[in-house]
């Protein structure tokens, strides 16, 4: 076992312990105003891309971006409002001419599969796979070695889920120093980071709490798409490492924000706070307003780590 | 009867002959590329307004290029292909969000219907008059006292219409000097132009011949929607002032546009030729292309007057 091997089998290790890299394709509310486009995130997990809300010429904006939407096996659909989907059937149309043939994961609800069929069924080069989202209800919507999604009802004006994104950090940190100590062949290694001792030939057992540091929690990216202020939120975002929530206006058109259940950015920041959330980004602005300085200012009165998206915005969490 | 007053009749009189005013919301093919977005045409006729097809996006479009589109009440979908219609629903959903109360007439394929009214009958504030295009049909769609639109049926892998606008110049043009000459009241102008003779107290009649000049010959803007290279063409757009040709490749993918039902630059030209238009505007290039400065001189070989379009490209004719 050489130094190379080392280098291999950490960044091995390293690599299962995934990122998160989420990018803004559009960041604006229902009307599409000031240049920027109406809803859809990507968030990168290397081995899966996942595509959240696909408001109209978010395909557009994938070129823009350069996102290689041909990764996307996964599309979550918050709510039945244009500015979210509008989008979707023509990157499906694309991806058609394109002639994909990977399944394509669908977390929606149920009206939209009438939606596409009516218009795509013939077209299609591939399968969607369709998941409904329930009303209402909190629901586990992907949950693999890897990846964890639950959706969570949140308070519109219609039916309308967030999204929480977790990727699995299940698998404990060789201790670099101690398995070259121990001699344990490299075999081994990815059991002990799964939690298992070693037995040597001559019996002794050594504890992987010795030859290891425990898993690092969990990434968490939490997505309050379209709401109002709501306390009810907070147990499903709380100390996620970036939270999106929208903040649709500013705390002057409260009432506003009240009367269509959408939310201020001091609203968002409450909800961030109040979740001991990481990072906060806020988003979906209407399109009365032409920047959005006023925005971040207003949220960082209240949570200092508040960064008002643009399309094109990325962040990365490791 | 002063000079202002002349100045105000031949101004009344030459808006009523009216102008077309073209613009070029989107001018690429299936994919949206290198900037480039799907196929949408705003045709403005002064006191009417005209969408020709809707791609995805093509509300932003309007904002980039200040097209005032609540003034639409007239939109043409040639056929049932995403980048001709996939802009329509966010496009409407905007409207409805505006708060629009005009009746909107909508030509179109029939299925556009249910498309609609699956996801936006509820959130409408105003009617859609649908007036559907029946499968291979030649049809008068409007024929007011000052614009004709007809259909017809074009050449396409499914079924496809183009539509041919008229605005109608059957007033005849008033002789400044000669109603002068024989002092004819202000109030008989209209009935000259209609083409009234005037009885003189005397009893003398002058004819309208002798004060008006003919009127000018309709303009006409032909739209050859998504097209193969087909004669059968030809007598719908003769002689028009300004004919749209898709040439969605050029001529070395002949093969590819026989294929697949779309026209090379060098086969619209010859549509233009042979039916010996004034302009000729080709668009709806393929993603392959980047630049389309190939399509504009293959076409000029054949038809001189001819321009490669491009998004946010206009023209106006008088």
């Amino acid at each position: 076992l050489n130094v190379d091997d080392f280098t291999i089998i950490f960044a091995v290790n390293q690599l299962e312990n995934l990122s998160m890299k989420l990018t803004i394709l559009g960041c604006n509310g229902a009307l599409p105003a000031h240049g920027r486009f109406p809803t859809c995130q990507i968030l990168d997990l290397g081995a899966e891309m996942m595509m959240i809300d696909c408001g109209e010429g978010s395909q557009i904006q994938m070129q823009k971006f350069a996102v290689r939407s041909s990764r996307v096996d996964h599309v979550f659909i918050s709510h039945m409002h244009g500015d979210h989907y509008f989008g979707l059937i023509g990157w499906l149309n694309t991806q058609a001419l394109m002639q994909r043939e990977k399944v394509l994961h669908l977390y929606c609800p149920e009206i939209l599969k009438q939606i596409i069929e009516i218009q795509l069924l013939e077209r299609l080069s591939f399968e969607i796979q369709y998941h409904f989202l329930l009303p209402n209800e909190k629901m586990v919507l992907m949950d693999t070695e890897k990846y964890k999604v639950l959706a969570f009802p949140v308070d519109h004006s219609i039916e309308t889920h967030g999204f929480l994104f977790e990727v699995k950090r299940e698998k404990r940190i060789l201790k670099k120093e101690k398995v070259q100590e121990y001699e344990i062949p490299k075999y081994y290694y990815r059991n002990i980071t799964l939690g298992k001792d070693y037995e040597t030939k001559d019996g002794e057992i050594i504890s992987y709490e010795v030859l290891s540091d425990p898993p690092k929690p969990n990434l968490k990216y939490a997505y309050c798409a379209d709401t109002a202020f709501n306390e009810n939120l907070i147990p499903y975002v709380t100390g996620v490492d970036i939270l999106f929530h929208e903040a649709t206006y500013t705390k002057e058109n409260v009432d506003k924000a009240i009367a269509r259940k959408h939310s201020t950015a001091e609203q968002a920041a409450l909800i961030a706070q109040k979740a001991g959330v990481k990072q906060l980004l806020i988003g979906h602005y209407s399109s009365k307003y032409k920047t959005t300085d006023a925005h971040e200012a207003e949220a960082k009165t209240v949570f200092e780590n508040t960064i008002a998206v643009y399309d094109g915005f990325s962040i990365e969490v490791k």
